[in-house]
């Protein structure tokens, strides 16, 4: 857990400071298994949620997107509200994630960016020199209107199930800067992090900040915990991480990382931070230094050497193989209770994929992996 | 090294049998440093080469390809003999590798596959189901004439500097087989090896003697060390790559582990065996444990840390960072200097780049590479 203490800056009816959502099961898994007045506890069912679990997996999803671009639904608070819920309502998953994208805060502080079907984000002007990054936009507080209220309308309809906002990280987010869509080997933003240092760190600074302040809108307006996503961190060396990249992903974590309060019960509680990248096994304890409570970990890696990576006070987050969810059930029921054990040695543990859901998985599957890990529960 | 003695199947003509091309720098990096006479030794000059050297960062090579598909070109003799000659005239490196492609073994069995520029290999036909596999067809030792043909016209044009042969690994090619195009996160494969193992096994059976016949085809016809590329293995855990290729791998190899012979001096010889595969730091020593002699480090992974992962005895074979190449020259050069620093405590270290060439790279760059690594040469 962070050092400093909370100071109180979320608002008194802010759902993690009240209710039944501040000791709920996925929150307290994020504080090692521990409730808000620090003691060890086990909720009363496993926690799982999927990373990206609304999107095109899902019918319902796919018939209220028709005729809107992706950025324009993240963008209208009633429809990014609604397939937020979607899986919620549908999985039974413990945790609701806010259904944005990265490049959102792009977009707010009007820069040319659209979401291309099969592509990716893709920018009108990439970001390459010096005078690109200087002529970047500031992006107002007030820019993150439709956010807040598509936050606040979710929260109302959550009851006592958490809301996690979520962020892209520095690096992933000036990759596509610098690229100006999506690439396989990042060697733009990769190129310029060693030719050009102080333009790449005046990029991935800006881009801590508008990432910083986007997580931050979404736990005032009443999200419970949030994710920083470096989605290509794994494509650095741990020599790159520590030197190029870690300090701009620590600067978009100390955005939130003051943001909690005192609970009715008078307990102080922070909002957990979550920092998760594909194929980031070799910088693990990087992303953990980076000023997360918890580490998601990547299908790759078995969790009990991340354990052994992060230290066992870190609670982490994962990592069923998505690859897996196609397979017959006896396979599947079987990978994630080998994962269940690998990750008993973790201070707390919540079921996730390591990697997105693939567009083509039957919901009923995800369904089912809910149900299976709610029945095994805590069988020790 | 390889616990069996060589059998002596290669022609007494060999190249790896005679002349300088057995002693030659890069050989005895790849032997750890060794000669054929077992003794320690230095190369006249540092080592280098670099991953698919030919190709479109090359004018020539552009000029040449004109209206000639990638895969028609690989089977034209004269054709591939000059694109693999290209590089080495340019670039003065120490090694030529052979152009081809990893999926020619399944064009030469009849397979409708296909290079699609800016895509990648295509097939037809995905082979997805137990009557795929078993429907694959058998392959002709006969069909490998072009290749053949090609190394040998090459060799000759070589004179002292050896050539590398190459193949894809079995996980690699069975994933464009499953997939029948190139993906992000392979899941059909990784799918098929959970959820269907025989079928699994019986395509990367196939998968591992197609390969391990290519690169035999080739060394048998001059190539003097062989490199088995598994560009996909990075997608993998370790448990996974353990317990579904790695078998494969080795099996590939033992397509190649009987050849050599005696030199003219009367020391025995075997051709070396390199593998690589982008971001395989976590699995780098079951590379090696699969049968290579060389292990290829990823620009990931500083190579004193590849050293430690793989034993010291264990030649390297890597890794400027390409992402590095467009820097400037003073970067380029501290970059290139620390790696040789790194690579200072394995038996053997032959400087090549982490990853491909990236298409847009000055050609002039390259060759500025080389001589310096060239004139850097042995300073301790």
């Amino acid at each position: 857990m962070r050092s400093q203490g909370p100071t109180g800056q979320l608002p008194q009816d802010h759902p993690l400071l009240t209710g039944l959502t501040a000791d709920s099961a996925l929150l307290n898994q994020y504080r090692g298994g521990r409730n808000s007045a620090g003691e060890i506890t086990r909720p009363h069912r496993r926690p799982v949620w999927f990373m990206r679990q609304a999107g095109r997996s899902l019918p319902e999803y796919r018939a209220l997107r028709e005729g809107t671009t992706m950025l324009d639904s993240c963008l209208d608070p009633a429809l990014a509200s609604e397939i937020t819920l979607q899986p919620v309502r549908r999985h039974d998953v413990d945790a609701a994630i806010f259904f944005s994208d990265i490049v959102i805060p792009l977009r707010l502080a009007g820069i040319d960016v659209e979401i291309q079907p099969g592509v990716g984000p893709v920018l009108g002007s990439p970001v390459r020199t010096r005078a690109d990054v200087d002529a970047l936009p500031t992006l107002d507080d007030a820019a993150f209107a439709p956010i807040t209220e598509a936050v606040k309308r979710t929260v109302a309809e959550l009851g006592s199930t958490p809301l996690i906002g979520f962020a892209g990280a520095p690096f992933t987010l000036a990759a596509y800067m610098v690229e100006g869509r999506p690439s396989r080997d990042h060697l733009g933003p990769r190129t310029m992090m060693h030719a050009d240092p102080e333009t790449w760190n005046a990029l991935a600074a800006w881009a801590a900040e508008v990432s910083g302040r986007f997580m931050r809108a979404q736990l005032m307006a009443g999200a419970s915990a949030a994710q920083l996503f470096d989605s290509w961190a794994g494509s650095l060396g741990r020599e790159d991480y520590a030197r190029h990249v870690l300090s701009h992903s620590a600067e978009a974590f100390t955005h939130v990382q003051d943001l909690g309060g005192t609970t009715p019960e008078g307990h102080r509680v922070t909002a957990p931070l979550i920092h998760f990248g594909t194929g980031t096994g070799e910088i693990l304890d990087l992303l953990r230094a980076a000023g997360a409570d918890v580490v998601g970990v990547d299908y790759r890696l078995n969790l009990a050497e991340a354990t052994r990576r992060v230290g066992a006070e870190t609670p982490l987050q994962g990592n069923i193989d998505p690859a897996l969810l196609p397979a017959d059930w006896s396979v599947l029921e079987s990978h994630i209770r080998s994962i269940i054990a690998a990750g008993s040695g973790a201070a707390g543990h919540v079921l996730n994929l390591g990697h997105g859901v693939p567009p083509e998985t039957d919901p009923e599957v995800l369904t089912r992996v809910v149900s299976l890990i709610h029945e095994i529960g805590y069988e020790d």
